[in-house]
């Protein structure tokens, strides 16, 4: 009644397939000289807890999954627009001064700047704002177009696009946040904001689903 | 030879031991009006595949795991020492300009201040020091103990503590990092900084697992 361990005939299937796979039931049967029917029931449990797979015409394969796998496959459904966030998109003459008052009201950290067809110009950080904080200029006289990320620098990412890619993206690029654009005849449309905050959220909801 | 589902018997089995586990082979063998052999490989695949439990001297009861709830599982078992980060530590004294060019030169978003016995004393994050940058003070007189946040509002976590739960906080407090310390007779000593950043990483590798 304790948990059901793979037993020997089991083990000596999974060699088998793991050795010679695809490679259909009665292979198999004829290699530990046994029946096809002998095999079915171990067949079955292999298969149900995902130690093979088998296909229509090709066989049984070795999946390899283990409980961390099944993780990986379900990280693999979760999709940007899940978790993305609204943009707070700014216009690229607006001051410096202006844009680090904008941060603090909308409470982010990262701005989007638009050009004058409300297309995606450029990319504001905190850490941009406060290097030019520091900097001689006066803040009500430098535009932000002088000191923001601008394309093709600018690392983006899209609706449909996996969370898990978006969150590699954040990692490679040492980014905080990227923005969700769309694609249209003109450039690339600001559709919304994903940050580390999201991926953060998404790793949290991760443990406490049903 | 393709994948295979539960059967009739399979499905009533579960049905049985959701209402009534746990319960034993034999039980649920009565119920069905089956004999406890013919039931064994039902049982033998439900417990293989996860749905069903067993104990012994207690029976079998339902699971109710499904992949989320095997990757939960895993979640549960990374903690923040694996994926914490050196802190970065001024003492309370230094001024905020110096306080903002240490965040550059460390090229980290959040600084963590300590008093004279080197404990944590407070937290200066971008968004401080952003804010201290645009007001009339000048940045090289200001101390950073007059803008940093400190006890008891610090939230802190431990290198022992899940990462789930460090997780949690940076999104309850609407904070960057947390200061990872150990207790001592004096106060809490700076061991580590846990960031956002940190647990994108983490949800990365949960993806890139074998």
């Amino acid at each position: 009644m304790s948990k059901i361990e793979l037993n020997k005939r089991q083990e000596r299937i999974l060699e088998i397939v793991k050795d010679s796979g695809p490679i259909t039931g009665e292979q198999i049967a004829d290699k530990l000289s046994l029946t096809r029917a002998t095999l079915r029931p171990d067949l079955a449990i292999l298969t149900m807890a995902g130690f093979l797979d088998a296909r229509p015409r090709v066989g049984y394969f070795y999946t390899g999954k283990s409980g961390t796998q099944l993780l990986t496959d379900s990280l693999k459904k979760i999709h940007v627009r899940e978790y993305q966030s609204i943009p707070v998109v700014i216009s690229e003459n607006v001051s410096v001064y202006d844009a680090i008052v904008t941060m603090f009201l909308e409470d982010v950290g990262t701005l989007f700047v638009s050009d004058h067809d409300g297309l995606l110009a450029g990319v504001l950080s905190r850490k941009d704002l406060l290097r030019a904080s520091i900097g001689k200029q006066e803040l009500t006289a430098v535009p932000v177009n002088i000191i923001m990320t601008r394309m093709p620098n600018i690392t983006v990412c899209k609706k449909d696009d996996l969370l898990i890619e978006a969150a590699k993206k954040l990692i490679e690029k040492q980014i905080d946040a990227l923005p969700i654009v769309k694609e249209s005849d003109l450039g690339l449309e600001i559709v919304g904001r994903l940050t580390k905050t999201n991926i953060t959220k998404a790793f949290v909801a991760l443990a406490q689903e049903d």
